[in-house]
């Protein structure tokens, strides 16, 4: 049996975060063994801690030991001392600090390969509700934008709103306000138009163009709970050229095809290869900056990016699994396509959890 | 000399997000060599990153090596190589990891003792002006809070707003509302009130209390430039009772004091001394959970809670230093009040950035 021990605050820690289920700002320790999660909290925490916390006890320093004060390493020591036939095992970014003081005093332990906590990658039905509810929001603010491109004037190929440009600044505050009245808080929402949607991570600047690509990409997190939603749509206000009307068609084809045949069982890692394949079948051509350079998805949860991923890596999709399917193609000269859902994954057929129209010519 | 290296996300380490200037959600390896900044990024950040970030240069793992799929060891290596009189300086919550890989290929390194980065204790003008805009956020919420309470009906004690029990949760998400539109994030928001506001660190819950004491503590982070406020007042609606009335005083009092005393020169350490000595002077006396028994405060920046600390330890307040002035008194059978601004270090009086009224009965 382990000792599963980590040193981190819920906030910055989706690990701790799954255990504790309140956001905690301050760092703190917890530890698991044998099923029943401890929390070592502080005279100004412990209250809120027993009260909301999934922590099935919270103790205080002085319930582990009679020593005013004791240090971090002292409370770990004492914790390995009353479980002795366990191992001690710690996340991969455990502190620096921590891990030479345990060298230092001779406590083993193992560092985690791979995730500390691989049990969030199987998610319970409460957490797809989570995820789901941060894609419905997801959702509002896509029909929301839709709205206002559609509104939108275009004058020598800049759109206008109410008579005043229309920016991706502009549309991300919007998003902003969707996902807030919503109960999530979205970070670094990409609105990327032409040139700049060729590049995935950009997240836009400036006025919108008529004719071009707008790429919309929105990962909110619930206030409450943490949990993510990640979508991306990518739209266009007034009239495809045909370069750009293959381009999204080709991306929804595959990623229709990838959603089509995510299913318990299959590998991951042959998911990604036959999207590339059929993207090159297709003429599109990929290299390490230009179309399809990223990965075909990634798990979703109290982390945006979190296990599994549909890239190079084996990994045999389970049932229980929610990831994301987005493939995209960037082409400097063309600009950037990408289509995004969250599925979960089943025995059979995936569900869809982020059900929005693929309707992109505004 | 010294190579200061990090291996984090802008998102959840402020170290590094005082380097980049934006956030980024994944990790990745930076380091700072006379006086330049690096960081190492992939195809689908760099072009972002060169934009936009605080770095002055952005490098791709094949920019440092011909080797395909460096790891991440192997980089760390190679930049240790390319300044061999350099000592490899690493952050105390460097993950463990890379710690045990520099070990076993006997990479000297040191962990920084305290901060990492403790030129961030001292706020730049600019990071000034953007902590004031926080506080200013605040003022704006106190002042939409104070007139809800003000118009607030009373039934039996119980505190009502158009014909509905007023919460904590219902102020709680008034203030969440006002932050957002001025471009803040308020999260953990606390509104306790009467037994919830003995315990500083409770949220509070449920309904509202006439003639009890209404701790709000907000600290939002803004959303472009991650810097904190932090503003804590604490309201009654209806009529104080004598030693409502007396404690809310001594917190004033001993509030007013402190931030009288602070001056570059000065130890924080008899700043906060001299607070638990008044309080105790007047008849306000403290344990463990009862009187004054959390630090008077802290540096507020990038982090909500940084260096440096207004507590037990020493500390030679300096011109530059943002910090909170946030006295407070808890007993479990009268409730809770606690004062809080953020001031600026100056040689002589310090500077509020949190200018706001201290009306408290409503």
């Amino acid at each position: 049996m382990s000792i599963r021990l980590m040193y981190a605050s819920p906030e910055h820690d989706a690990d701790l975060l799954y255990w504790s289920r309140i956001a905690v700002c301050d760092r703190f320790l917890a530890f698991e063994v044998e099923g029943r999660r401890y929390a070592i909290s502080n005279y100004l925490e412990k209250e809120v801690m027993e009260q909301h916390s999934g922590f099935d006890e919270v103790l205080l320093p002085n319930d582990l030991t009679q020593h005013e004060n004791p240090s971090l390493i002292d409370l770990i020591k004492i914790i390995c001392e009353k479980f002795p036939t366990h191992d001690l095992r710690l996340p991969k970014n455990f502190p620096a600090h921590l891990i030479l003081k345990l060298q230092e005093r001779n406590i083993p332990f193992t560092l985690q390969e791979g995730e500390f906590l691989p049990e969030r990658a199987i998610k319970l039905p409460a957490e797809v509700e989570q995820i789901k509810k941060a894609c419905t929001i997801i959702i509002k603010a896509f029909e929301h934008i839709r709205s206002i491109l559609s509104r939108a004037k275009v004058v020598d190929k800049i759109l206008y709103d109410h008579g005043e440009i229309l920016t991706s600044e502009r549309l991300r505050s919007e998003i902003g306000k969707v996902c807030f009245e919503g109960g999530a808080i979205a970070k670094e929402t990409i609105v990327a138009c032409g040139k700049d949607a060729a590049c995935p991570h950009h997240r836009g600047i400036g006025m919108l163009h008529a004719n071009e690509f707008i790429v919309v990409d929105i990962f909110p997190r619930l206030i409450e709970s943490g949990y993510h939603g990640d979508m991306t749509r990518t739209f266009l206000k007034g009239e495809p050229s045909e370069d750009k009307l293959k381009m999204y068609n080709a991306v929804k084809k595959v990623q229709s095809q990838a959603i089509e045949e995510i299913c318990a069982g299959k590998n991951a890692k042959e998911i990604h290869a036959k999207n590339i394949e059929m993207f090159t079948n297709m003429g599109y051509i990929s290299n390490d900056s230009s179309g399809f350079f990223h990965g075909t998805g990634h798990g979703v949860g109290l982390d945006l990016h979190e296990s599994p991923s549909i890239n190079t890596h084996d990994h045999i999709l389970q049932v229980g699994e929610v990831v994301t399917v987005e493939p995209g193609l960037y082409y400097p000269h063309i600009g950037g396509v990408r289509i995004e859902d969250v599925i979960l994954v089943h025995e059979e057929r995936a569900e869809l959890l982020s059900n929005f129209s693929y309707d992109w010519v505004v």
